[in-house]
């Protein structure tokens, strides 16, 4: 069990003595996947996902067992300005779909052999309008991260973390913007599928927003100010699974921008993270970019759900069992180049 | 049971005469896509995919449960020349390995939950050298034909084809060259990682190649001439597909290569197929632009074996999940937007 997180600065003291990989379990796992039967580097990007992969588990031979995908929802003060093409009342809606079995999330979870839990956080609280003021108390932003950092199972060897939220992309584009700088227009796009006019309010409000917030602290900071209960969840449980050494699979938009809250905070502290895919909201490249992580699929998914990083597991658990189940040159007798 | 193919022309016919998707499964899918509780395209790829195959095996609501993989072995005259970074006894070994559970695609396939199969055609008795004249007599290319074509089961949902034949870049790249034009230098690669002399000589064997044969008949001509067996079983088996309205994940460079010969016999043969992944092997991005597959993958491999195929035999699992999977709005009780 982690310690329950009395403040902001609780968080920030874990992330600068957050656990590394184990460097002797990587070199094990790289030097037998330079033996195993294949042309050296065949297996491309799936090589060095399984060494990073071994390396946090501490094996060579690692395997995906017990992945965990958690979807956290919650409501924003910012969707009463008009900035998304579904009524709040639809992220309510949407908690009881994931429970019941019938959204995307669940079918990718199952397909990957994942557990999946689901978290609506404070639905009928939505945070505050981050353009009259923080959309968080420091009260209420720890709670959101600390529903996050208690969601992740120690016993999980994989994590995903997604969200639903209606609106939860103008917070993620003012974050983007906060965060790593350019205008509101270069961070904002069409979330769920919002019209010119609606485009046009949204780029709006994330440009008030960033009046009010931008400069004001570091990652964790500008989270509370900008960002929303579920994005402040996915920080806390990306967190945790750091201290726990659970490698974690980025899903898009939304959880790449609560993540990069924490990179910003402490660098490095997303190390044990990987880049599910790359969504077709615009400005989740950037994204990706600023956070340097590659992304491992790129289908044109912009679900949210943590849909991205639930399709990716199965990417990774094709890479380790690889690494972990093929004859090497010489147990199979094969001559080498 | 197909009909056994006595000749290149009775391939000719078969795909000539093949079945397409059933039109109404398709419309059927893709007004059920329209209704599932997500935002209109948020899935991306995944709903295409999904539509597809849910039109070849004429149901609205499809299951992956039987995907089965094939790999064919083959040895060749060209790799006396020198054009492969290993020696041509590996092609052996790699079957005993396959056999025997150790290569990359045994793990790939056991994770993607299908059956797999080997076929070594006729390892002692390399294809002719096709610098000096067809690589194959018409009786030995359709006996190739013959072993893919009566490989596939008919009670597979799903099918990827992958190769084993040491030098096998080679014909591949002058089959690219053959079909659709280019200089040899355009479609010759460092396949396994042969060195710069090597890939000299690579290139000069394909050009020599091309100038014998480039223009010598259709698709299954220029497949005889410069193609191999397990390039020619490739193409069996994937046509046998087709008449069993079996949708295929094209793999590679050497897959693709051997699959454009039926697209080049016929047009539209391909129509039953996706590009599962595009190869780091330089020409493959080519052969998917002028197959106009876009592929589902793109990580860097370059092993062939099927590997790309199986991998994302999972992507398309996840697809179908959710068109099957998903409740409507309407089910759902979620607001439409």
């Amino acid at each position: 069990m982690l310690p329950t997180l009395t403040d902001l600065d609780a968080l920030r003291s874990h992330l600068a003595d957050a656990p590394g990989p184990h460097s002797a379990a990587r070199a094990a796992a790289e030097a037998r996947n330079g033996q195993l039967t294949k042309p050296p580097g065949a297996l491309g990007r799936l090589e060095d996902l399984a060494i990073w992969y071994a390396g946090w588990r501490d094996t060579d031979r690692p395997e995906i067992l017990a992945p965990q995908v958690i979807v956290f929802a919650g409501n924003h003060g910012v969707a009463a300005r008009g900035v998304s093409a579904f009524p709040p009342e639809v992220t309510a809606q949407m908690v009881m779909n994931f429970q019941a079995g019938g959204a995307a999330i669940n079918q990718l979870a199952r397909v990957a052999g994942a557990r999946m839990d689901v978290h609506a956080l404070d639905l009928d609280r939505p945070t505050d309008d981050f353009t009259q003021g923080p959309a968080m108390t420091e009260a209420d932003c720890t709670a959101a991260l600390q529903t996050g950092w208690a969601a992740v199972d120690p016993a999980a060897d994989l994590l995903v973390v997604g969200e639903m939220g209606i609106g939860n992309t103008t917070p993620a584009a003012a974050l983007g913007a906060a965060l790593f700088g350019g205008e509101a227009g270069d961070w904002t796009g069409r979330g769920t599928g919002v019209d010119d006019a609606g485009l046009a309010i949204k780029t709006q409000v994330v440009a008030e927003g960033l009046a009010l917030h931008a400069g004001q602290g570091d990652g964790l900071d500008l989270l509370r100010r900008l960002g929303g209960r579920e994005l402040a969840a996915m920080a806390g449980a990306i967190a945790a699974a750091r201290m726990y050494r659970i490698p974690v699979i980025l899903d898009g938009f939304i959880c790449c921008a609560a993540a990069a809250c924490l990179d910003q905070t402490v660098p490095g502290a997303l190390d044990h993270t990987v880049a599910g895919h790359q969504s077709a909201e615009g400005a989740h490249a950037a994204l990706l970019d600023h956070l340097g992580k590659a992304p491992m699929l790129s289908l044109g998914l912009r679900l949210g759900e943590g849909s991205g990083g639930a399709l990716a597991i199965q990417i990774l658990r094709a890479a380790t069992a690889c690494l972990s189940g093929m004859a090497t040159f010489a147990e199979a007798g094969v001559s080498d180049a």
